[in-house]
């Protein structure tokens, strides 16, 4: 692992005990993929970074950022790897609205093996969901819990959870997007629906059509799921993967191999 | 500050660049309040931590963390103190439901003015919400960024935030449990309304008969808030705080004195 810190390469995080990152989750974080040491799709990672930074008041640290970016792929010597840039209020005395002064600012770069990836996923619902008026499900930030819990809910059972938001409905799963295709549908559900909004759900959301395939973006009932010819997950890191069953229901098995075509050839 | 990590007292922390609790807000902690070195409440605290634990799957670190409480308090220099007990999941590799084997245990002390204390507080409701299907609603974890914005979207107008639950019912402020008087009742939230189980609150809950009160745990209404003739905040550090206005609308003005004349005399 390679990681850079406030302007710093480190063997390990030196921080201030008031640290708010680490003491009430007060922060966000951007997961990008590399790529013979080019990160993929860099500047919509650093957008949503930013929308985060000022929707929760953190200041602005863009040109900080990329350097921290620019300092880790220097040091970059595999074929895949995974950047994660992770920006918190830092330290502040006692007070949940306080500001910082000092953000702490952590880039770091490890490899990733892509041949592990799996070829499809089964999901199990967690019982725990997630809701539209928390921050924490709409903006990537370090208030990660609910997810990781969701996570190890069904980690002996299936390989990642599937979230529904506080009306049942279909959000994610605990780390990535959820879509469906029925004839020439794409289907997704919409922003409110207390999702993540992913960078590699927005490049497939603006490839539907060259792809021809109708988008719909909207709430999407559980049921649907099992009515849907392919379900299928989006994250940065493995663009798209097939879910094989859900809560132990086979999933339709139409073939997603030209999405992901799609993304490969839209890697920039 | 005097601050004790994993068996050391430390200036700063040095973590795994891997930790959980900075990276996921993988973790939970206490807030105790110490006068004269004695830490109040504390077989409680150290009760509702282990549930936490057990709950988030945590090992139990019973014995490290009286270890370092004990550290800390050893340099208890203060009348007043709060001693923070913060225990994460520990550097593991990528993967929500990992397991980790080398939790972190941080126990920090702080000088704790009370004199600073106010004495009635403004609250005004946030726009973000709890939600009982929520684990960071229930538990004390590290993921508290919904009630840091909470308190942030407020904090230009009032002194705390009140927050809501999914049915728009009331909950509690982003750090303490809320209660009503209403001639001989005393009403909280019951514990499925998305509330932290404050340890104050069951202390109060424990007391009112004694207090001649009868207690009422059940969903609260808004509108109850203002035909209140009190309303108060509980929390470890500041007991009960009078609410001198919700939203703008001035609380009820009973006396709430024999409320903390109470705590006083059962801080043991």
């Amino acid at each position: 692992m390679t990681v850079w810190c406030n302007g710093n390469f480190v063997d390990t995080l030196t921080l201030d005990p008031a640290e708010r990152g680490l003491m009430l989750g007060d922060g966000i974080f951007e997961t990008i993929a590399v790529r013979n040491g080019k990160p993929i799709w860099l500047q919509q990672h650093l957008s949503r970074m930013e929308e985060a930074a000022r929707a929760i008041g953190l200041p602005l640290q863009d040109a900080e950022i990329r350097k921290g970016i620019a300092a880790v792929l220097s040091k970059s010597n595999h074929i895949s790897e995974v950047l994660r840039v992770t920006l918190t209020r830092g330290p502040t005395g006692r007070g949940l609205a306080l500001n910082g002064d000092k953000p702490t600012l952590i880039a770091a770069l490890n490899p990733f093996d892509r041949a592990t990836l799996s070829q499809s996923v089964q999901l199990i619902t967690a019982s725990i969901s997630r809701h539209a008026a928390s921050p924490a499900s709409r903006f990537k930030t370090l208030s990660y819990i609910d997810a990781v819990l969701a996570a190890r809910e069904v980690a002996d059972r299936a390989d990642d959870a599937l979230m529904l938001n506080e009306h049942g409905r279909v959000a994610c799963s605990t780390v990535a997007n959820i879509f469906l295709l029925k004839e020439q549908s794409l289907i997704t559900p919409s922003s409110g629906e207390a999702i993540l909004p992913g960078i590699t759900r927005a490049k497939l959301n603006g490839g539907a059509r060259e792809l021809g395939l109708e988008l719909q973006l909207r709430p999407v009932e559980y049921e649907e799921l099992h009515a849907a010819e392919a379900v299928f997950l989006t994250t940065s890191l493995r663009l798209a993967t097939p879910v094989s069953s859900i809560d132990g229901k086979s999933s339709g098995t139409r073939d997603i191999s030209f999405i992901n075509a799609f993304f490969e050839r839209n890697l920039t």
